[in-house]
Formats: structure tokens, C-alpha cells, sequence
């Protein structure tokens, strides 16, 4: 695809009351690559169509249901259907949505995690393996360019041989009984319809594929503890496990919703022998980095800002001093997207996490269920070749 | 204007190598309220059209000169040219674009200052005082949700009666003779085009704007320096100000673009009777509250975060913990804009700061241009009736 | 004894280059409650005498061996003898000379651990079970007026029923072969003066302690790791444990000793039903309490201030903003014990950690050790009784 | 003097219910250099047996006046006398009682500021020019190892030529009628106990010093404004400036007492050609250093820390991250002092403010006067030679 004109997006899910709905929208609006030109929001008819309304969507493309949405925009004529295709539903849809979207020739950008189960998405990446259209996951940490840079920091042997990693995600907002009332707590708290984890699927899996890509390398053993405080809830609303990596590094990763109190801190520390650095959501654009020996430094995100690599500073907009935020995370994964669409690609967008992210996320809920239940100390995370 | 389409937005200044207007374009793009439809980059020819080719416009309505395309854009039906436009030149073009575009019945959006000159802001305020179309000035800081909070927290009395405030805006970029081989700075220390005071200008103007707008009333007085501190630099380039407000509060204001490794921390903080506040950009999802007798609490922004009035829980996009930044701030200030044009509003737009922004800004620089030269302790702030 | 003069104080250990015992002197020099008296500083004569010149006490009072100085001392008119005694030597002999100061008469207070294993630290709390002196365990940070609020405000219920701790201490002291060179560096990983653990022994025994005190209660299990990252070193330098407590709350232990660039940011988080608090030791006089559904606050340190506690007063020396740190500290436990003293009272001092202290320190070091080396999941925190 | 036993020092003032006193007492203890013997600390009899009995002093060294106790001390046998004072008093009695200390032989150490007038401190500089004792100024700011680490910075021309300097003070707690209940806040709000400034006496003289400490240069102009915010209140409580120095350097000083809700946040920020740092009070272990065009960096207190000068660490008795503080930056000078008494100096101790830093702290407070109180811009803060 030429880039002479925006990419025509649609979403499945979203609607009135939806967090992450919106959140997509925002991001794909930032750069103007994406023309929002239909969508099937909710199966509430009446928010459907209000959602369909606010947003300025021909009616006619507001859809009843997905499997609608897919089969009617694939009968457009070409140059006036969806191109791509935003997933945003609860979990447990998903892998049905995003394998029925790539049969329909559109590219699928999904909210993660990429499943409800390990073997679920065992099977999509099996069925979208020779694919024709892009598979993107929306890890949106994975878009902050000082993630980027802490990546570019480790690879580069920067910090020396990697020892130990420490990620936590402790959020507060499920610390009460917030699913009697709030939708989102409700669907994430639903094993139908967020899958086998509740925690370790909505953030845990953030902070275990930010060790991942941060690390670029595989975590291959846990010891892994689940658990609910909250009377009646019927998922995990806290957790934690002891990492072993490939290379031999050891860590800890933290993830819990009822730290009464805090929002949304997920943090990532990284030591080798020869130094470490440092990395919050909350303040996204400093790395604090920690050359043994010296002062510790603080590298800054923004255009021209000393210190960064290219991969950190081609996800800038503005010039250090600006800040930057969620938004624009989302919004770079939705570029890299954008771009590799316009370039014709297949499987998975250069920047973008891809599928074999999916699976490693479900791979890591797989084995934290199987660690939290057993009296054995360590377990695989299960790869895929398995 | 139904809200049934996206207002169609052209753009004069931005092209390649211009900060601001790639800004503009962002925070335009973020909400989904408009659609770039035309534009006069720069008076560079390839630069021109390189520009508008990247953003996707139909050739034809890319233009050679602004003059031209408010001609040209008047001349199309009107279910296709362009409704509001927004000024990103060097400030010189600031009221000649502006007045044109309004004769031509456009709505302007501007950067800010608003005129190069006090006399000259008033003449585009009594040229404008009856026009019918909006006129909104890109005060970015006043979009952010917590500046709003901080205002809100002084209206209300939580405060109690002002007596202090300070106000500060340290940056570095210009610590060297960047003019001699940056773009942005080269035009912003040119007294043809940026007015007669470079710092003042450029980010005094944000310092002053910010203190009337947090406390509700003028700065009446002001005993101001202004300094240049990199030779054969043709403008102040820092400059600081004792101040005094209608109600009777002092307080001091700094403004410097060689305070060398600063980034952009523009600082708030006001004190009352009962407590104190403070704000600052570069961490600007935050209020600290300072409650004489009590620990000082931190207001955070976000959807549904306790303590939040309703101006600022409005500008927020996401939860708590899910950080905005300045793209979402100017965001916040176009959809303002966008709501007072479906509304059929004239003059100015309810959350945006307009032309009486734009004058007081130029009153500052006037005042503190006078008193820099001057051996006398105090120079009032002109303001528009005198 | 009256409070009329000063406490009469002999240190074993802490001669020239060793870290602790000078922190030792400053502390109980503080508040002018002791008068150093003698010493026995080094087993190097010249270290000794040196020591001993450099702290004008009296060449007759600088003895050769702590045997000496224990049998001098007490054959010396009541009048004049030593009355306290700080041991600050490596770890080993710690149990040996409190065992025989306390049969001498001599009040003790004691560097932390207690004991080089957990069988050592019971016979010595079987031993001083119904001695008459005073037996006191520097565990510094629990000097800390912030500590001691943190620790009210959990047992005081003002976060609900406790659901996590966090504690955390990643130091980077030891990331290269410092056993080489570095004195404080090659008794802490040498087996026999340290003990079973280098890490734990070291820090992790803070970490531990500064849990149980803040929540009140005790740790029963954990699944712990240590790690050797240094090639040739014989200790642990690194490990990680998930907790269990007496009252069903949940946690993660982290000490390390690996994590170059890191200092000394020993920190600790409480998350309750209703809220939660932190607590860091490089900005110890800070309480950040979070009420959940409320903006967060920040407790500060000092006299008179807002919020805090009795217990957390009384250890302020001046008003809030002149901040107290390290050796404010260990002088609140030397203060603490100094009261005792002068109050007649025996065992343990009030303020002062204990025998029951330094027990629970070393079932910690018992427990990581089992756990480390187990493929079980969870190993029991041995208790005394047991 | 050798180094062979305590020195033996009085303090004059600082009775129960004063703050400085007991800061005193606690920083001469530190180290271990000073034995307290006897005091005149309180008009009030009973508040001065009192505190002398709760210092354990002698009672026949309990003075009734000050007169009588340099008189009295002065005829007790040389190796029992005082050798050295501490006036901590309030100011109006620091010139009278330094006279007649120095004029009885015995070193002083007195607490800023070194008089209540200009005219006053030129007085004791002439008086005190030819005198064999040792005269040192309580600026206790200027004992932080930060401090001096910023001092050696400007010095060794690591940020360039310098350009501005911003320094500021405030506290909010005299925000209310605090002199009506509050013993500290009632002389210092009491002309003729406190002088002709109340704000600038109490803690404009601490931002001054620090400025003329760090920059190494002399401020030789001034523009002013003292404000008085509290009903009834006789002294200013509040002000600012503008400041010029000796090398062309400006500047903005802030200080006030009604910033309700601050504690103690004394700040300096410096910013040359090449870079810029920045020190504040409540966070004194940390230099942060801005090299223009690189990361910025954190220097950090500590023994052995990287990047730290002689001075600096000559200042610190902990490794890094073991947080020092008020006491230990008070006890600083009160060591140099002691150092400087040993090795038999005259005049002023090398370390410790002297009466030069007195001349300068009162010449700034009478350029605020007058410049607070004239039309005209700027007022030549006077010299001692003027």
C-alpha cells in the first residue's frame, strides 16, 4: 500500500464504558495513519450505536456483531474496506476474532493478552503461521521509547553480563469489591471471560514480557505464588514468582491489585556486572542508569536528547522536556503498524509485538497456575516448541 | 456545526524542521475532532510540498503562500474548504495571518504570543472585537488537567487568600550560539521576527500566563531585568521579575534559556493563608497540596482520581497512573476549540485562553521591557483599557 | 543508676578502617548520654593503640584482647569500670563475647546478627535467659522515627487487616571481587567470620527484622534463593524470598548485594485492606501513606509535625526539614538503651531490639539456607520453641 | 593544644524550649571533640538549673548570667576552664557577648546572624581584628559535604563562566500568629531581640551565604522587597531580590516564612556555560550536575563516592547511602572548629564562617532595607572597607 492516504481502520469492542477502547482510538488518531471507518462496540445494541454516533462513523458501518462487521466489510469493494482491524473485546474473544479477522484477509492489531490459555494461542499461532496479514499485540509499555533504550542498554553489553532483574506491577484498584459494580473489574474477575488468570492476565503479563524484551531473552523457570483477597473473587487478584533466565540471571517479578493505593507503577530494574538501570510507567521518560563506579546518570526521552539510541529516539515526538506518555506508547506501536502495512509486510510488524509475544504471555499464566498449585519449587515457563 | 464531521483544519508555518507544528498536527489528530485538509508549510517551495505529501493533503490544496490559500480555500464550496486554521509561523506573522483569516471567516487558532508588540495585540483585539469567529491562542500549559485543578484550588478558597507566588521557567536549549545553526532558534532571536524580547517572548509569555491564569486575577506591577547572555545574540535570552497582583499577592518570576542542562521545568507554586500548591510541567500529572498543619497530599490526575474538580477530571483521557503529557495538554485545547466551533460559538472558546490571553501576554513583555531599561523599582503591567 | 553521669561505654572491635564502629562512637556520642572509657579495637597492636590514641582514652584503658579488657575492666573500682560495652567485630565472635560480658556484669550491645547460626543464638538466649544485664542488637534502622510510625500505623489498624509487604534491599557493594582488597569486604564473605550467609547475614537480616517490626508480627514461611554471582567468593551475595505470615499476609524479600550502583535503598511497603504505606531508608524521614479512594499523603519526620506517633516524636531531634539520617538513628538505640540503664532494668530495653531480635534474625538465615538448597516450595521461619 | 583530651566548652542561651541550643549540644557530641562544663542558658532560673541538670553539668557551672559565667570561668585554673563558647542566643546578644568572650580569652562560636546591624558586626570586626581567639559563624548549611562539593565545582570551572544563580527559603511556619504562643517565633519577630529584619535575619542571611559560599564571589548588588504578611507581625516575614555579583553573574534570591505548609527546602541552583548544578537542604547528600549536552548526573555523599572532592569527603563519615544530615553538617563546623583550636589558629578556623560572613550577612540585610523601602532598582549591598 502506497502512502498516500490513511489506513481504514475498524474495531471490535470499545464501546461506552470501555477503558482501553478509547485508549486505541486516542493512539491511532496521534500520528494520523488511521481513519476509524467502522466498528461492532458492543453487543449492547444501544451503546453500539451512541458509541458509533459519538465517533462519526457512517451508521450503515456500525455493526450488530462482529462476525457481522467482518463479513459485510469484506463484501466492500476495496478501496473502501477495513484494512485493520482493532481487537479490544474481554479475553475469551480474542483468539475467535482475531483468527476469523485474519481468515478475512484483514490485519489484526489485539489487546493482549493474546488468549485466554496457552493452548489457545498455541492454535492461533499455528493457524496464522502462513498468513498474509500482520499480527499485532498491544503490550503498549512496549511502545515507550525509554523501554526501548533500556533494551538497546542491555544488548549492547552496556551493563556488562546480566545478573539479576526485578519488574513489579503493583496496582490498587481491584482492592475492594469492584466487580459488583464496575465493568471492568467484572470482566477481568470472570474466568469465561478473561481465561485462567485474573492478575497475571490483565498485568502480570505486561511485567513478564517487559522482562522479556528488556532482557532479550527468555525466562525459563519459576516459582510462582497466586493468590485472591478478596472474598468471592473468583481469579487471582495478586501474585508472584522467582525467575530464572536463559543466561543464567535471576529475578523477581511482583504483580498485584490490591496494593491499596497505588495506580499504576510498573517498574523494571536490571543488574549486570557492570551496572544497572531503571524504568517506571509513572515517570516513563527517564532510564536511571547506573554505571558501577561513577555517578548514576538519568537519560532523558525527547528529539536530540544525549545518550539515546535511534530506536528510543525515533519513538519521540517532541524534544526532551515534553512529556510524553501512555498515549503515545500505544500510539508508536500503532505507527509501527501503520508501517509495516504500508510496506506490504506479513506475520509480524517490525516494532510491534507480535504473536510469538502472545504466546510467551500465555506460556508465563500457564506456568504460574501450575507453580501457584504445586509444592515443587521450580517450573518451566513452556515454549512453544514444546 | 452538527458534530457529524470532523472540523476541517489547514495549517500556515509547521513544515519540516519547525517544532510546533508537528505539535499542532498531534494534539489535533488525538481527539478525532479534526481533519488536515490544506495547508502553506513554508515559504520553502520543497519543504512545502515535502510536508504535504508526508500529511497525506491533496496537492492541490497545499499552498505557496498563506495569502493564497485563505484565497483559495474562501473560494471552495463550502461543504469542503477549510473551517479553522491554525498559525504556526515565527511570531512576526502572528496578527497578519490572523486578521486575514478571520476577515476571511475563518477560526484561528494561533500560537502563542499573539502579536510581536502590545500596541499590535491591541489592534488585532479591537479588529477581532466583533468578528464572528473564534480565536484561540496555544497557551499548551494552560490545557493540562492539573493546571486546572491548581486554578480551581485557588477559586475555591482552599488556599485561602493568595499571598505568594512563584513561577519559573529555567531552560538550557539556548546556552550556546544554537541561532547560528538551528532553525528554531534563529528565528526566535531575530527582533523581526520574534518581537522585541526573545526569552520573554518565547516562554516568558507561559510563566506570566500561567500565574494569571492559576490565581485569578492580573499582575498589576512588575521590577523586571532582562539579560543576553551569548554574544552577538540580538534578544534577551533570560530575565527574571518581582511581581505584585490586584488582591495584593507578591511574587517573583524567572524566565532563562541558558540556565545550561535544564530541559523545559516550568514551575508553579502559590501560597495562602491556609496552604500552598505547587505544579511543574515536566511532572504535570500532579498537584502537591500543602495544607498549613497537616502532611502535604498529592492530587494526581486521571479518570476518577479523588480530590478532582471537574475542569480537571475532564481533560483526562485515561485512569490514574496512565501518564498525559504536553501533546494530551495542546490536545485538550484543540477538542476545547473543536467543541466551541459545534456549538456555534464566536469570540472566544470556553477552555481555551483567547485574545485577552494573547494581551496580556504582550503587556508583560511591554512592562517588562520598560522596567529592564529603566532605574525605577516598578512599572505597572499595562492592561487594555489604559 | 542515677542519671548524673554519663555511662561509662568500652567497645570491642571497630578499630581503624573498620566501618560500624566509628558509626558506633558517633551515635553514642550523639546525645551525650556515654563516655567512651576503653577498648579493645583491633588484634593488630598498632590498629589497637592507634585507635585508642585517636579517641584520647587513656593507653592504660586500650587493652590487647577483649578477654583482657573484660577481666580488667571488671576487677576496676564500680566507680570507674566500664558499665556498657559495644561489640562491633565480625560476627563470629559476637556470641562469644556477649556470653562472657554479660557473665562479667556488663551490659551489652551488640552489632547485628546475633550469632553465626541459629543453635548459636539459642544457646546464647538460653544463657542470658536470667541474666541481669542488659543485652541490646544494633539493628539501626529500627532507630528510625519513621519506622516506628510505620509500625503504629499498621498496628493501630489505620490500613485494615495487612495483605502485603515488600521489603527490598539491593545494594551494589560487593558486584566485583571487593573480598580482594577490601577489608569490610573479606570478613563478610569469609565463612567463618561471618557465619552460614554473606548476603543474608549482612542485609537480609535487616530486611527480615524491618518486616516483622513494622507488621508486629512474625514471617513462618518462606521460599528463599541465594546466589554466588562472584567468581571464588564463598558466601551468598544475593537472594530473594516470597513470605508467608503468622496472620495470612503475603510478601517478597529481596536482599542483594550485586546491584551495581545501587547504594543503599533499603525499603519497605505495607499494602492493608484500606491502604498502604513506604518507607525508604535513603529518604528515612518520609512516610508515604496511601488511603486508598484519597490523594496520597507524605508523613514527615521532626518535631512537632503533623500525623505521626508518640514513638516516632520522641525519636525527632529537630523540626521537620532538617533531616536526621543514619547515625540519628543508631543514637535513638544507644538513647533508648541508655534509659534503660539508668532505669535499672534487665534483658531488653525498650526501644532496643532484643534477644528475640537476633533469634528471629538468624531462623531467617536458617530458613534461606534449608529453602535455598531444597526443591520444596515452602520451608518454616524455625521459632524458638521449636 | 594537643589532641590529648576534650575540649571544654559552655554554651550561653539555649535552654529548655530552644531550638538551637540543643542542635549545638548534639553536633559538639558527635565527633566526640567537646565536653560540655558549664552554661548560662536561660534568664529563667529554673529553665537554666533545669537544663543543666539535664546535661549533668556541675551546678556550681550553671550560670545565673553570662557575665557572671565568662567571669567565673575566666578565674578557674587554665587546664579547668572553658575553653570555647557557644552563643545561641537570641541576635540581639551575639555582638556583646562575642566581645566579651573574645576580650576573657575564650574561643567563639556563635549562631548567625553575627549581629543585629551592620553597623554592630563592623564594630565586632574591629574589635575582634587583632584578638587571639578563634571567631566561628553557625551557617550550618555551609558544613554539608553537598555543599562544599558545589563550592569545588564552581571553583574548578567544571560548569564554565558562571551565569545565574537561584536561591530560595521557603518555609511556611510562621504562616499564622505564631509569636503570640511560640517562643522561637516571638523573638525573632521582636525588633529589639531579633534586628531590623526578621525573614532576612532568620534565614535570607543562610540563602545569601550560601550563594557568596558556592559562587565564591561577592554579590554587589541588590533589588529588594520585604513584605510583611501577618497581622500585627513587627519584621518582615517574607521577601526577594534580584542580585548582581562581583563577576557579572545574576541572580534571584527568595526567602519567606509564610509559605504555608514547607518545611526547610534551602536550595541553590548554578548555571555556567558548560553545565549546571543544584543542592537542596532536605535532600543534602546529592549534587545534581547538569553538563550541557550529556545526561545529567547525581553526585552523591558518602565515603569513597565517585566524583566527590577532598572537601566533600572529608565531610562524610558514612559510605554512601547511609544519610547524613543537620546534625552531622552542624557537627562539620563545630570539628573544624576544634580542629582549628588544637592546632592553636587565631582569627577564623579554615572550614567554619568567620566574621567575614558576618559583615557580609548583616551587609545584606541592610541592602534589603533599603532597598525594600526605595524607588530606585538596585542598592550596593556595602563592604567592609565602605
Amino acid at each position: 500500500m502506497a502512502r498516500t492516504q490513511k489506513i481504514r481502520l475498524g474495531m471490535i469492542g470499545g464501546g461506552e464504558g470501555a477503558f482501553i477502547g478509547a485508549v486505541h482510538r486516542h493512539a491511532a488518531g496521534l500520528d494520523g495513519h488511521y481513519k476509524l471507518v467502522c466498528g461492532a462496540f458492543s453487543r449492547d445494541n444501544d451503546n453500539n450505536t451512541r458509541t458509533g454516533e459519538s465517533l462519526d462513523l457512517d451508521p450503515a458501518r456500525v455493526y450488530g456483531s462482529w462476525q457481522e462487521m467482518l463479513e459485510s466489510e469484506a463484501a466492500l469493494p476495496e478501496d473502501q474496506r477495513m484494512q485493520a482491524v482493532s481487537i479490544v473485546t474481554p479475553n475469551h474473544l480474542h483468539v475467535p476474532v482475531s483468527l476469523a479477522a485474519a481468515k478475512a484477509g484483514f490485519h489484526v492489531f489485539c489487546e493482549k493478552p493474546a488468549a485466554v490459555s496457552f493452548d489457545e494461542v498455541k492454535q492461533l499461532a499455528d493457524e496464522l503461521a502462513s498468513s498474509s496479514v500482520l499480527y499485532g499485540l498491544a503490550h503498549t509499555y512496549l511502545g515507550y521509547p525509554m523501554v526501548w533504550q533500556a533494551k538497546e542498554m542491555v544488548a549492547s553489553g552496556q551493563l556488562g553480563k546480566i545478573r539479576k532483574v526485578y519488574v513489579e506491577y503493583p496496582q490498587g484498584w481491584l482492592s475492594g469489591e469492584e466487580e459488583s459494580h464496575n465493568k471492568q473489574a467484572s470482566w477481568r474477575t470472570d474466568p469465561a471471560l478473561a481465561g485462567g488468570s485474573g492478575c497475571m492476565g490483565d498485568i502480570g503479563t505486561h511485567a513478564f514480557g517487559l522482562v522479556e524484551f528488556v532482557l532479550g531473552e527468555k525466562v525459563t523457570e519459576l516459582c510462582g505464588v497466586l493468590h485472591t483477597h478478596v472474598e468471592g473473587r473468583r481469579l487471582d487478584d495478586d501474585g508472584a514468582a522467582l525467575l530464572k533466565t536463559q543466561s543464567g540471571a535471576t529475578g523477581v517479578l511482583v504483580a498485584s491489585q490490591v496494593c491499596a493505593g497505588e495506580e499504576n507503577p510498573l517498574k523494571i530494574r536490571v543488574y549486570g556486572e557492570k551496572g544497572g538501570l531503571e524504568w517506571q510507567q509513572m515517570e516513563p521518560n527517564s532510564v536511571v542508569y547506573r554505571p558501577a563506579g561513577e555517578p548514576y546518570q538519568v537519560l532523558r526521552a525527547g528529539g536530540g536528547q544525549p545518550g539515546l539510541c535511534d530506536a528510543a529516539l525515533s519513538r519521540c515526538r517532541t524534544p526532551g522536556g515534553h512529556p510524553e506518555g501512555y498515549l503515545e506508547a500505544m500510539a508508536n506501536l500503532y505507527t509501527s503498524f501503520a508501517k509495516a502495512i504500508y510496506a506490504g509486510q506479513t506475520g509480524s510488524a517490525e516494532g510491534v509485538p507480535g504473536l510469538s509475544s502472545g504466546v510467551r504471555g500465555m506460556a508465563f499464566i500457564q506456568a504460574m497456575l501450575d507453580s501457584s498449585s504445586s509444592d515443587t519449587k521450580w517450573h518451566a515457563v513452556p515454549d512453544i516448541a514444546q
